[in-house]
């Protein structure tokens, strides 16, 4: 468990490692919280925002003597970090996490790493904004964060964990890293690519259609307006995921052409309920 | 213009129908409203939604001396009924729209049976509820009504009608109903597709992963819940326009499984860059 004097590290003051610097804060006001960023310009954001972390550009020493390690950095630059952290030691029941939004590629990079002390999270929270600037103590409120358990036999930093995150707001879910990067591609990076594709097929050739817009094209679409650097290197470390969702979208889409081509209209009434039908299972927002 | 002495005749008291006569009787209470439905029982609930009109089941009866008659039944029922209001004697200045969201099928078959007393009307406001239960004053504040004229040299209906939609609230545009079926493909029918192909293509193969959903997937989904019944008749009276945007819009995903197939990662950016930029044009929501 996260005792009264742990020391927890976080790699990364963006909007996750900012938001979970304040969550502590908040939850957790004797921890001890370290905050590592590349760059000692990286400071004054974190002070400005009132995060009270001692700072380190040296990613071995923040590490030293740390209870809970969470890497909230791109994921390509993880392994790198995680090098350097090895050579640290950890408390004796010290634990690293992540909080990137692909699993299986991370778990395999750093699971050799630091074995049964590594266990994957990706809390489902907000990435429109970007940056310290955006981040909210608030931010982990109801949201989903799935954890990504590989080794058996080991339930202490399991338990953990999952206190760690039910204790900022989430609701937490186990599943394997495989199990994760498909349900993801599915209910995350699908929508957000058909929503990008919905955009440039609707508007490509014909702008001025904005005019018209109402609410239905506001919510499908709403996503699209999201940050094209983030979404290329997410799309591209959830590649093969994302490319078996796109086909079975692609299938779909012929299968509703065809349905429109001839036209049968019962076929498109059962198409259209059945989508309906699992549309009416999406719980609905908390918040 | 609609005078406080004119009779306004709605024909079909559901969402649309129903809203509008809540709103004439809020926004011209000496107007004559007149109510036509198919079934006598249909009364009862106009009068529990303290709807005031008199109340028809005789089509041609509740046009006869009318200002301005407002079809609101499903487009494909509006050719019998407009032969029947054809045997009546409207007002002098006397004015028929409809509020269907096609306009191309319908302009063609009332404008030969109303000649330039016809105009049609597309207000695009909320659809997912349906019924007079579910209707409301403000349906139309702040919605866009795109109107569809085709004769020349008749400044004076058109006057009337777009003054009449902007009381109750509208921004209208005016387009050919070719130039509207176009549009409205693009920016609601298109959208709604592809709701409902994401739904299935994230779920049909794993209905349990709705437990992983967040804000995105709640977004860009949420119109696939509308009722499968009125899509599938607007889908068809727009089948043509809707055909070639499902193809754009298949074009388009086979272009992004190319680039991520391959992979392209500065296409990908530039793929995703264009969408950002196209839906940074998209108006906010004004309600």
């Amino acid at each position: 468990m996260i005792a009264e004097t742990s020391t927890i590290a976080i790699y990364g003051p963006g909007l996750l490692g900012g938001s979970l610097a304040l969550a502590i804060q908040d939850r957790f006001p004797q921890v001890r919280l370290r905050l590592w960023a590349r760059r000692e310009a990286a400071e004054a954001g974190i002070r400005q925002r009132g995060i009270q972390a001692a700072f380190f550009t040296d990613a071995t020493a923040a590490a030293q003597g740390a209870s809970l390690i969470i890497l909230c950095t791109p994921v390509e630059t993880m392994p790198a970090l995680a090098a350097q952290i090895a050579h640290a030691e950890l408390a004796p029941d010290g634990l690293v996490t992540d909080v990137g939004s692909v699993k299986g590629s991370v778990v395999r990079a750093l699971e050799p790493v630091f074995g049964s002390r590594f266990i994957g999270s990706h809390p489902m929270a907000g990435s429109e904004k970007t940056g310290v600037e955006a981040a909210r103590a608030d931010l982990f409120q109801n949201a989903v964060c799935l954890i990504t358990p590989t080794t058996t036999g080991e339930p202490a930093p399991l338990e953990t964990l999952r206190a760690f995150w039910q204790a900022v707001g989430c609701r937490v879910l186990e599943m394997t890293p495989e199990e994760h990067d498909d349900k993801v591609a599915r209910i995350s990076h699908l929508p957000h690519m058909m929503a990008v594709v919905t955009t440039l097929a609707a508007l490509r050739t014909d702008p001025g259609a904005v005019a018209c817009v109402a609410n239905g094209f506001r919510d499908t679409t709403r996503v699209a307006g999201g940050d094209p650097g983030l979404w290329t290197g997410i799309a591209l470390e959830n590649r093969a995921a994302l490319l078996t969702q796109l086909q079975a979208a692609s299938a779909t889409l012929t299968e509703l052409l065809e349905i429109l081509g001839k036209p049968d209209e019962e076929e498109l009434r059962r198409f259209l309920a059945e989508a309906q039908r699992l549309r009416q299972t999406v719980p609905a927002a908390v918040s």
